[in-house]
């Protein structure tokens, strides 16, 4: 069956991801909430700070008071109070008046401003000198200035980071509601492959794909379900893939980077319920050999063998699928600039994603590429992160500029 | 007490991270360990993959047999057997034979290439003929190419990301000795400040710096234990930070932007058990009112109340120390270059960190300065990164091509 399909480009199986809907919605405390996905837009329940505040120790004061002030001819201002951190001052700051603040602290009526009390002295208990003038508004945060009431201030989407935890402490927020971690299945098929505890007889490989993909899953915010390595066999394929479509949100069959298992996986997802095949072939390499399906209104990989090949289809595919389901708003890849540091040939019609290691020479950052087969994980373990040359590219040459996808 | 001290600028203080040392080891379990600082040096155990073995489909022969094969000039070959996944073939290849194999597949002693099943066509059932020469080790992985048996494959300290796993679940190892991960206490002072859940008083803010920490500190792989909100009174806070202190293995002291708050962590410190202080003021900004204390050989910050100032000072500061007790290698922040939106005023004398986002324009990728007090948590918000303004720089102009340093 595999002839009715194309070799896609990877634009057209990124475009794919928009077919699948995302998970669940559920409540999440804001402690348990960095990492996660913001469920709906997050508008300010009040102004924040809500008061105008002081940024630095000092005197609050009417700018105006301050006007010409200098070395030379200081200001003569009267303290009328001092302001108590976390009160509301019970007095005004009128003309030519001063109050005691300190950072932090709420502007008394009448102020607009703060001397910083390194320019002001104490002249006695009630007059100070202020030796330099002061802009209306300076040292000081207006009570919206962090955030306006009503202000759409997250999207619906939004990735939360430390700062936009921080964002919705200010606003009182104690539990949001989050897209739900997306499950992902992880089988491995292949009749040469053994658990890692195994020690494989002459033409067996440990399972290393099982424990790659469930780390790169985790670090993307999924939730990784493994079950285990399957024997290259229809009827057992088929059970599993039947399992882990049941009971995940996606599911990544690694292994068969042979014509063999490739058929016997085009085959199993031929047989079970409500599949169809998206994408089988992908002009990516290395990778290639990739198959996507959709079963049961989820997307289903069939991912190469090679741990390399398997690797870099997540990176540059899966994974974008991974922040659909999870509701992420679509986020580039961090990227850095190089130089590279040799001749790069490539092939025509493919993206070729080349593994580099970043060195430092002379202040600049060159890339250097890391050669050898995809089926090695060293090849991984050396490098920085990986060098795509175009699919219309027939190469590179030494010292070009290049945008290297950084490994998180 | 504070005039003995002189501000000190950001390498020095890194370098008094070596002081203090790093958290115990403990077994983890490899499908725990990603994220995790590996404890002890690794060298393989075994040669991997252990075998040679082939990377494509195709027919495991002698190179020599195919040589001045081409399209007009076959080379027939005789099949002397086929490779089963997994196993170990029971018989040899000569001059002149062939072996049927599948990617992944070990090598029979004789054969030192693979003729990918594209370049070959089946006469009858034992002869084929190659259209292509291939070269000695061509489409073969040799025995010992991911990795040479006693080679170092991880240093100790290395943080482990997906293929470091990999590798070591393809040399057979289930479980690490790693390193613990620091325990971070955080408090928060300053009388203004009240829990999330409050609905703040006029003149009082809630509690942004305990949430903006704790998520930073787990992103950089430590384990927040919060104390919550201490009132700024010498007994509570001296009370508060001896727990802290012998409860954890660092300690972050938040709030004190006002000199009163600032003298009085510098009183509490006096007294903490076994305490000196090591840095009193940094220059840098924002974040220069930054104390950094060794307390029962933990180090102890006392950090700006402002939000932005602590989250830089975390970034610049603290995380290399974390990474020093997590036995981390050191490790440069993810960077990225952009071109400078618009000119920047710095003062010399101290490094100036500002806020940026990034914009594509053009293919160009550009750094805008975001501003904004750093009692503004939407600064942070709206930006990707930090762009570094150096010590002895007065300022850069619009255009210049920058590093920034991108939050992770």
């Amino acid at each position: 069956m595999k002839e009715f399909f194309e070799v896609m480009d990877i634009e057209a199986v990124l475009e794919l991801a928009a077919r699948f809907r995302t998970t669940d919605v559920e409540a999440v405390a804001l402690q348990e909430a960095p990492g996660r996905v913001l469920a709906d837009d997050f508008k300010a329940p009040a102004d924040i700070p809500g008061f105008d505040r002081a940024t630095m120790d000092g005197y609050a004061v009417q700018a105006t008071a301050t006007f010409g002030a200098g070395e030379g001819s200081p200001a003569y201002l009267t303290i009328v109070g001092s302001v108590g951190m976390g009160q509301r001052p019970d007095f005004t700051v009128g003309p030519g008046q001063a109050a005691r603040i300190a950072t932090g602290g709420m502007l008394p009526p009448g102020a607009d401003s703060v001397v910083m009390v390194e320019h002001a002295e104490v002249l006695d208990a009630t007059t100070i000198e202020v030796y330099k003038s002061v802009a209306p508004g300076q040292h000081v945060v207006t009570r919206d200035e962090d955030a306006a009431q009503d202000h759409l201030l997250l999207g619906a989407g939004c990735l939360l980071r430390a700062q936009e935890i921080g964002l919705l402490a200010a606003c009182g927020v104690s539990r949001i509601n989050a897209y739900k971690q997306p499950r992902v299945g992880i089988l491995s098929t292949g009749d040469e492959v053994v658990p890692v505890e195994n020690e494989p007889l002459p033409g067996q490989v440990r399972d290393v794909n099982t424990h790659t993909l469930s780390a790169l899953v985790r670090r993307a915010g999924g939730i990784p379900m493994c079950y285990g390595i399957v024997p290259d066999r229809y009827e057992p394929l088929l059970a599993a893939c039947t399992r882990a479509v049941s009971e995940t949100d996606m599911v990544l069959v690694s292994g068969g980077s042979s014509v063999g298992t490739r058929d016997l996986t085009m085959e199993v997802l031929d047989r079970l319920a409500r599949s169809h095949i998206l994408v089988h072939g992908v002009s990516i390499s290395p990778g290639k050999p990739t198959i996507l399906a959709q079963c049961s209104q989820k997307p289903f990989w069939g991912l190469p063998g090679h741990v390399t090949s398997a690797m870099v289809v997540f990176i540059v595919l899966v994974q974008p699928f991974l922040a659909q389901l999870a509701g992420q708003r679509p986020t580039r890849s961090v990227r850095t600039r190089a130089r590279l540091a040799r001749n790069l040939a490539s092939t025509q019609g493919r993206t070729d994603y080349v593994r580099v290691r970043l060195v430092n020479k002379a202040g600049e950052q060159w890339a250097e590429p890391i050669l050898g087969a995809s089926g090695l994980i060293r090849t991984m373990v050396q490098a920085d992160g990986l060098l795509a040359i175009d699919l219309n590219c027939e190469g590179l040459e030494r010292g070009a500029e290049v945008d290297v996808i950084l490994f998180e």
